[in-house]
């Protein structure tokens, strides 16, 4: 069956592709009465709420799919202000004539992902775009989650002599894109890294319930986009050390092959992690004892001095500053 | 300026983007923050969710534009529920070529409607796509809004006997922009009626606590479609008078010329309203000193017959089924 503008009007045929292939995929008792709003329970205190759209082109590459990312983006973005990611709502912007096959295939993969990640799709929307007014599928994933007292993660907690941990191997999820967008034939095996994160960031808070500062996703921009970002709403210098940084062999080949910084290019599975440094021990200990940490690492410290900014001493022994990339990196990466 | 892809990519143009249209239009201090997810205080008890992508064209119409209705469009859907609608996030995907100085007008209509709402923008995400993949632009926006201890709205709480009230004239969205997009030249005057609605229904649902039993926003496929849905859910008949459905004098005049139902046809700041018979006048009166809905009324009654469906007893007097429109009325009309 072929997606058209009937199935975003609103009427009889919307309800059906919910139901057929909505409902089946990640139905709950929440998102099955299909009212305006999801009605939820929540403790007292403090919730966290996020948003992403996600126009990855290709919508499957090696390691995942967009549904996949969808879900695993927006809880990741909720795990890491210290939040357990308790609901998602998903939007989808077809573009006319899309297959509903595919689209079913796309939303089996957010509900396994939401099962593996322990999150409802709570509430949706459908919208369908004429032919050439968009590119496939286009889906926002929001996410609200639930932050535990106690718990107070945000880059304005950042101190110097932090330490920074990087949760895993970089720039995998760009290099997959990257090389099933363009064909690029890099028989390396990379993968994205695409994951929920949630878990891992929950055994993390629990061994160190006060020492770790706060957060940030790899997506867009890798590292250095996250990193130059919170450096410059902390107001501390950093000082990172190349060679600390994990990238795999095949990554690291194939960003030299193509050009590519793979501190720029983009993650799905990955974060970075300021915590006190007496810390830094345990908090590795719990990252490499989870399958998505293995890898993990302490790339550097916070400096003191104000107003920043991130400095990168490199493999070679020279120092840098480490600055937000300019422009596209890869575009529609996520 | 004209959009780039740099814009979307995450990086130093994407913050400048945010800083310079977003934060200078909807600014707050949880926004402000710019980090994965937004921190926000909840008592204890339930929230609603929803969310809603706007693929409206054109973005500009009589009486709004993409901005404002993504605004109003979410904070409807909260205040349907019941909920006091309090945060939204804001999620962009613009096509490569966009103008900024027309998404600095959309942001700043953005921000003027969360203000008239009282609701405040606190996360969003910005995505770009090339030439041709898009649409100029398209808007996703999520709400969160607090419960009250005490109101249930849901169609599960629909009785025998309620009445079926309207809270104003039907279809003037869908002509609106129908009229603009295809250069009708209806000198009709016909205006959108986008508006936020929550503090009507704080009003009624203040001045009758326990007899409002569910309401629902008249969006894409208009009445028919929700009363539709309803009846589908709540398991009983329901009987609508179509003479006491306010249709505006220009509205009917225009629909007749197109051949549309303005049954069918959209509306951004109408709601449809169950409530015991009892109180039925008590909230007619409410919403008619409200200037959004002066021209309420009321329609019909739920039926006892088990299963549906919506009965409509036409101007001429025979009476037939009303359904959920099959396929697009209007498309892209929301």
């Amino acid at each position: 069956m072929k997606i058209t503008s009937a199935h975003g009007a609103g009427g009889k045929a919307t309800s059906e592709l919910i139901v057929g292939i909505f409902l089946k995929h990640f139905g709950n008792p929440a998102l099955s009465l299909l009212e305006d709003a999801a009605e939820l329970p929540v403790p007292r205190g403090r919730i966290a709420f996020t948003t992403d759209s996600y126009v990855v082109s290709p919508l499957f590459f090696p390691g995942g799919d967009i549904g996949h990312i969808a879900v695993c983006g927006t809880v990741n973005d909720l795990a890491v202000k210290g939040a357990e990611p308790k609901w998602l709502s998903c939007a989808f912007i077809i573009e006319e004539g899309f297959d509903a096959d595919v689209l079913e295939r796309i939303a089996r993969s957010m509900g396994k992902a939401a099962a593996a990640a322990g999150v409802q799709i709570v509430t949706g929307d459908t919208k369908v775009v004429e032919k050439g007014k968009g590119d496939g599928l286009f889906i926002n994933t929001s996410g609200v989650g639930v932050i535990a007292d106690g718990v107070n993660l945000s880059v304005s907690g950042i101190k110097p002599g932090d330490c920074v941990i990087v949760s895993g191997s970089l720039a995998e999820h760009g290099l997959a894109v990257m090389n099933e967008r363009h064909s690029l034939g890099l028989k390396s095996g990379i993968k994205s890294d695409g994951a929920p994160l949630n878990g891992m960031i929950a055994e993390v808070l629990a061994a160190c319930p006060h020492g770790v500062h706060a957060m940030r996703d790899l997506t867009r921009g890798g590292l250095a986009s996250a990193l130059a970002d919170m450096c410059a709403s902390c107001g501390f210098s950093f000082e990172i050390e190349e060679k600390l940084i994990p990238v795999s062999v095949a990554v690291r080949s194939a960003c030299g092959i193509l050009g590519i910084d793979p501190l720029s290019a983009a993650n799905e599975g990955k974060i970075c992690l300021f915590c006190a440094p007496d810390c830094a021990e345990k908090v590795l200990s719990v990252l490499k004892k989870n399958a998505y940490g293995k890898d993990a690492a302490a790339v550097g410290f916070v400096g003191d001095k104000a107003g920043g900014p991130v400095y990168l001493k490199t493999a070679i022994g020279s120092k840098r500053v480490l600055r937000a990339p300019d422009g596209e990196v890869l575009p529609r990466i996520c």
